[in-house]
Formats: structure tokens, sequence, C-alpha cells
């Protein structure tokens, strides 16, 4: 029987200057990839530079996650770009990252978009593919994590990107293998049992479980968990716990 | 013979947004360097990929140009970091530009610090390390550009960096080979004929021309002009032709 | 006969730090109202002191001009916020208005939205709305300036607000009265003489020519000439100077 | 026995975006007025106006507190400005402060700087100077609230404004009546209960309570509860509780 793998990433360094978000210390200890924010919509290269040492000092992966510039909305609105300028504002955050995280002797190995950002990526592929450009413009080897049966998956493959499938640990799933929309009923999975749970018969089953309780086939590389929600790190511990007890070895997918 | 040559630097890509300073594309077709702001005193990903890009068209090498997080002040005024703070924001800095240079297939090859971070590196032998170890924690193939005979180069030396020498076409040295402060009057040169002569008897001498006309000896590889000052294009023009015309070849230090 | 008499107003204070837009200075020999930027898409507190206070010199009136928080695009871009959110944004704006304009000794009179703000109260009753309740909210006396035959204009007159109606020199108008939009040929005006013309006619038939040169009757108290684009200059001189010289008095609408 | 009264005020509204700093709900339940960051080191439009009104709610009154512009800093830093630029950028705050509380029902009675602003007040007259202009220009009735015994009050009384004296509660004295400086131990105050106790003493005696013991007579009144540091909020609670067991009447001071 092969042993079972699978890595954890949440998001952080989403704090700015003064403010914190989340607790990245906490966080830390608990995932094997951070995908820490650029200073375009959180984070900036003081907040960069510690967490990306550490997560070095941990043995956790680094990857870069940009997002829109908008400190104040917290790159959770579309800002109207065109597609080029998306293009060279992923750019220029990707390759902040590589300096900090290269100076904080933890080179990134991939790249995750962000808040809006990031959710175009599922409904635009235009901004997927603007995305891809930016990461292969930059650096090829850079890993894209898109999200699990999503629509940038193919398309970063078709630019010679190496990608990486991405589950949510608190996020429902609808019979088609899209997340639920926030605003519908059990949207966010609050109970910390039954997410981690889920997370095992997922990797146990290799495939996306639907609110339904249906297994859909999926291939997923990655388990993103919140560092910032209320309860997020005991979810986050719990995810751990269950898989590890369950002989799923946690580590970066790199 | 030997036959001489030298560098003509200009600081460009200091707009924002809509946001205009300087010709960029006129100063373009004569110098052989672009110092390039990175976005945090000026310059946004647009113009950095442009500026990049139409550099590279033209044969004109790249560098970075970072300064201090201040678009209201454009980098001059001195933002009280700690020398850690400025090794990382000039580190960040170095990671965009690294990013959109390579974006725009002409990766910068050189890092000039900006305005009041600049001139500290005349004067605050900590910031200067401070940025000499950013240059070398990112790329140490990158060179850095300092002030002739100034506080920083032999600091980014002992380091390990490569240096190239600059001087200003606009600007008197005192006895001392430091520039005139800008408060005291004849500090800035406004005459374009005698600027560019006074830079060819110093290309020809070896050596810096002080305001009684004494001849320091001291090495420089890069001449720099501005882009944004009244009269800057015809000066920066002056300068090449006079050169050109005497023989010395203008290139890229590198 | 009844002496005929016309706002011309203007956006100015558009700069930022080091950055310039336009030649506040020149515009503001021109025109009778002066609409300044409040540092949210251009302007900051120095610029908006200035301005006031060169305006207040002149005889020219000064009013706010609000935009969305967008330094990078410069206001033109619609970021999406709620109605609330924009009531609160313009508020704050009109605020810092109001105290500069007081510390300049000249205080604001009336509110004009800027760009993408700006134009969403053609469209969108809801932004309308938003901005008039600000204006109420902070200081009713305000009047609040709205495009000729817009939507705003009953929105604004129900919250109880005085309203003077805008027209500008250099655009066409539709058959309806509309903008002719900026993609179509011909939205702008570039001959000088045509336009300054054409402001005359309309000022004395009492209506909105269209390119057809169908005279609609419209209401309108004054006139928005450019002070950023080529040529601006040039054209509000000669708006100014055709209108007067067939005795039209330039005076502010209060 | 004439009846004792002291106002509670405490810095709120620092939050920024999604970014929160201390809890202002649980300290408005606390204090009887609410000193306001108004955007520059923190604070944002929708902030103001919630705290503006939630302070309504509950009879605490209101204040601008504004800082240096400086969020990555969070108004900690000295920015180099000009004494003018520092008039106006308060200006445009204070105008900011009033509109949004008026929007909100509860109209900003003072002004109060924050950080390293507030700081330079203590230590250069010019700075203090400045920013009691910029009160008298914007709103003369403002009263400006000065350190007790500081450098402030007799220059913003001498420009002819009402002045009110603060205290902290949880800063130590030195025999000369200034703030312990933070880098000296002891400083800071931890111990809520005797933090509690010497400001009941200091209201009884009319005085400034030092490090020895001491009581230098002092007017003062307001007394400065924090609202950001770990206990801050049971150190305020204490306070309130320890004065009015006393039969010190909690009050704004207007």
């Amino acid at each position: 029987m092969k042993s079972l793998q699978i890595d954890l990433n949440s998001d952080m360094g989403e704090g700015f200057g003064a403010w914190k978000m989340g607790d990245d210390d906490a966080i830390l200890d608990i995932v094997s990839s951070a995908s820490v924010a650029c200073g375009f919509h959180g984070g900036d290269p003081e907040i960069m530079a510690r967490v990306f040492a550490e997560a070095g000092r941990r043995g956790v992966a680094a990857g870069a996650h940009p997002g829109f510039p908008d400190l104040w909305g917290f790159g959770r609105r579309i800002i109207p770009f065109s597609l080029g300028e998306i293009e060279r504002l992923v750019a220029y955050q990707i390759g902040a990252a590589i300096a900090l995280s290269t100076y904080a002797a933890n080179p990134i190995t991939y790249v995750k978009a962000h808040g809006a950002l990031g959710n175009l990526t599922q409904t635009d592929a235009g901004v997927a593919t603007a995305i891809a450009k930016a990461i292969k413009a930059v650096d090829s080897s850079l890993i894209c994590v898109t999200f699990a049966g999503g629509l940038m998956h193919p398309i970063a493959n078709d630019l010679g990107l190496t990608t990486k499938a991405e589950v949510f640990a608190d996020r429902a799933y609808t019979e088609d293998g899209c997340l639920v929309h926030r605003s519908e009923p059990g949207a966010v999975l609050h109970d910390v049992e039954f997410a981690a749970q889920r997370m095992l018969r997922m990797i146990q089953a290799g495939g996306i479980e639907t609110t339904s309780g249906q297994m859909l086939p999926a291939h997923f590389d990655t388990i993103c968990v919140h560092s910032d929600t209320p309860g997020a790190i005991s979810m986050a511990a719990q995810v751990r716990r269950v898989l590890e007890n369950a002989g799923v070895a946690i580590k970066p997918f790199k």
C-alpha cells in the first residue's frame, strides 16, 4: 500500500506595519507551506522577511501570495485592471517575494493568487492566463497553485508551468466540484472534527467530497487552512492531527 | 593610445500612474544605462515594465533605483527606518525590478540608491552597508553603483560586490571631491556647454574637477544626467555629443 | 435685454507631491471656479491649500472635487465600494476640502464628483444619492454640481440641496443630450474656435447643442474647461474670450 | 466639599480596512471621550464614522486624533515635514474628522495629536504652534488637548484656543513632571490597581505623582487610557471603577 502524503498551506504574513492578521507563528507550527502576502493587499518587507525566515526555520516551504494593490480592501475587491496590468503587478510581487525569501534563506517555490484575484482565476480565463504568464516570465520553475479542478489548471499547464491543485479544509463543495458560494448556508465549515475527517476521506478516496456526500474523483496536492478566522488555528491543528494519525504525511508538495 | 569610454546613466521611470516625471523616451535615446524607480518613491509596474523594455529596444542597460517608501515626498526625505528595515525594503525593490526587467527581456545589471537614501550612502556607513547587504543577499552579481570617491565604494567592495563609480554632469565638486551642497551658490551647473566640456576634461584626466578648476585623481565609470530638470534633455544630449565628438565611446559599464 | 452670465470651472490641484497635472496657475487666470482634488485620486494638503489660496487671490470660487481613493488610477476606475462607503469617503474628502479652503481664506461653496465617481452619477441613482447625502450631512449649504440634464440633478434637489448644472466645453453631445462616449469618434472637440462658438450658441439659446447641430432646451450654470489635456489652456482662454466679447459675464455661480 | 470630576479619553479607531487595533467597543463603554484617528496613521472613513456614531450612542464625546501620514509606521516615526506642511496636514485631518463626526451626529469638540506628532509638541515649540494654528484656522472653538504641564499648553492658549490638559494612566512621571522615557525601566505601569489608585491620588491632590511619590501641583482635565496594549481594557475599567467608587464623576471635559 502506497503511503499517503499531502501539503498543508496557509495564507499568511497578511499584517501591515503595526497591524496583525492571524497568528503566523501558531500556524507555521502546523502547515508545511506558507503562502506569503507580497505588500499589495497586505504584508510589508519586514513581515515578509520574518515569515519567510520563520518558515525556513521550521522546514516550511515558501510561496508568493500576490493580490490586487488594495490595502484598504485587503485584496478582496476586484480592482479593474487590464490583463496586461495584472501580468505586471503580479510579476512585481513575485519578484519582491523572490528577493525577500532569498534574503531569508528560504526561496519561494510556488505562487498562489490571493482573494479577489485568486477567485477570478476560477471564472476568468484571461486573468488565469495573465497570472500564469507573469509566473512564467519571472521564473518558469515556480509552481503555480490552482483550485482543484479549476479553470487555471490547464491554462498554466499549457504554458509549461508545473501546477499543484488546492482544496479548502473549511469550504463546502457543490455537486460540480465548485466551492459553495459564501453567501449560501453551509458554505464555510465550522465543525473542526467534521472538516478534518472530510479531508482524510478526500485524501484516501482521491476526490472531492460534495455537500451531499458524493465523492468526485479529483487530484489535489495541498489543503488550504486559514490562519485569520475565528477557530482557524484549532481547525488547522485538528486537520493535521487527524491526517497524521491516519498515516498521512504532511509535507511540502515540492 | 587607449580608447576612452564611459557610461551615461539617468534616473527614470519616476512617474506614477497618470503622473509624468521627466521625458523617459527622450533620455533613453541619449543614455547607455537606465536607473529605474521601483515603485516606492515613484514608478509602478506599468512604468517599470515599459521603461525596461524601451531601454532594451535601444541597447540601454537597466538598473534598479530603489528609494524610501515615500510617494508624497518622492524619496527626497529621510524616513526614519532602522538599518535592518532599509536592507529589507531595498531587497524588496531590487526583487521587483529583477522581475519586471526580466519580464521586459532586459534584466537589470546594477543597483543605485535614489534621493535621500542615496545621499545617506555618502554620510552613513550603516546605510551604505545595509544597501550593499541587500544587493548581496538578493543577487551578488548585481553591480553596486556608488558616488565616485564616496563612503559606499569600499564598503560594497569589502562585501564582495562589484562597484562602479558615478559622477554628476550638473553638480559642482568641492576641493575634497564632494558634491557642493545644493544650498550653496553654484552647486548645480546650468551652462550646458561648460558641463559637457568639464565631463570631457574629467574623463581625459581621470579625475574630478573641483570648483576651483583643480583636478583630483579619481576613477569613475558612469556619468549621471538628469531627465526631469528644466533643460535636462539638452544638457544630456550635449554631454553625449561632446564626448562622442572627442572620441569617447558611450557604453553601458557592463 | 437681460445680461448673460456663466461660470467657467476647471478640475485642478490634481498633482501629488512632486508630480504635476495641468497648469493650475494658468487656468486660474481664466476660470471663475476651481474644482479642487481632495487627496484621494490626486491632490495633497499642500496643493489643496495653495490652489484654494491662489483661487481666492483671483476672486475664483472654490469647490471640492472628491474621487475614488485611487492614486494609481487617478480616480478613473470604478473601485467597488458600497453606497454607504461612497457616502463616507465623499464626506471625508468634503471635510478635508472645507478645512483647507477655510485655512486658505477661500471656503468652498460647492462639490463636484471626479472621474469614475462623477460618471457614475449619470448612470447609477444609488451613487448619485450617496454623494448628495454626503454633501447634505456635512454641510447642506454646499451646492451640488451635476451634469446638465443628468440623473443626479433631481436627486440632489429632492434631498434639499441647491444644484448647479454643468456642460463641457470640449465634449460632444448626443441627440439625447448625453455626452458622446469617449470611445466614439468626435467625442472630444479639439477645434478651439468651434468649441468656443458652440458654448456661446448654447448660452444664447439656453440649450445643449448636439452633434447634428440640434439645440435641446436645457439649463446650465457652469462650463467645465480642462486644465490637463494638450491645448487645454488655449481652449479655456478662447472660450472665455469669445464669451466675454459677446457680452457674457464670467462669474462664479454663487 | 466640591465634587470631583474627570474625563477619561482613549485613542481609538486606529484600525485600517480589515485590520483591527484595540477593542474600540469595549473601551467606548469605559471612557467619556474618544480620540479618533483620521486616516493618516490609521483609521479610514468607515472606521471613523462607526466610532463617532458608537461614541455618540453612549454619550462619549468625540475628538480628532491627527498623526503623521504614515500607515506603515502607524504615526510613530517622525516624518520630516516643514512646519507649514504640518499645519496643513493637520488641518486636512481635522476637516475630515469634522465631516465624519457631523455625519455620525457626534461632532468633534477637541483635537489631540497622535504618536510622534504628539510627542513633538512636548519638545518642539514650532510643531506645537503649527498644530495650534491648524486648529485655530479650521475651527477656533475646538479644544486643544495637550500634555499636562507641557510646552504646547501656553502656546495654544496664546493663540486663543481653549486647552485641556492630559495625564496618562499607565505612564510614570519624572521628578520634573515629564513622562519617563519608554526606554527606561518602569516607564509603563502594568499594575492595574496601582495605576488606578495613583490616578485617584492625583485627582484628589490636584497634581502629578512622580516615580518617587512626590506630588507636583498640576492641573489636568483628562486621563488617557489605552485601548490597544495587553491588559488595556482591564486597566481602563479599573481606573474608572476606582475613581467612581471614590466619588469622582467621569464626564467629557466639555
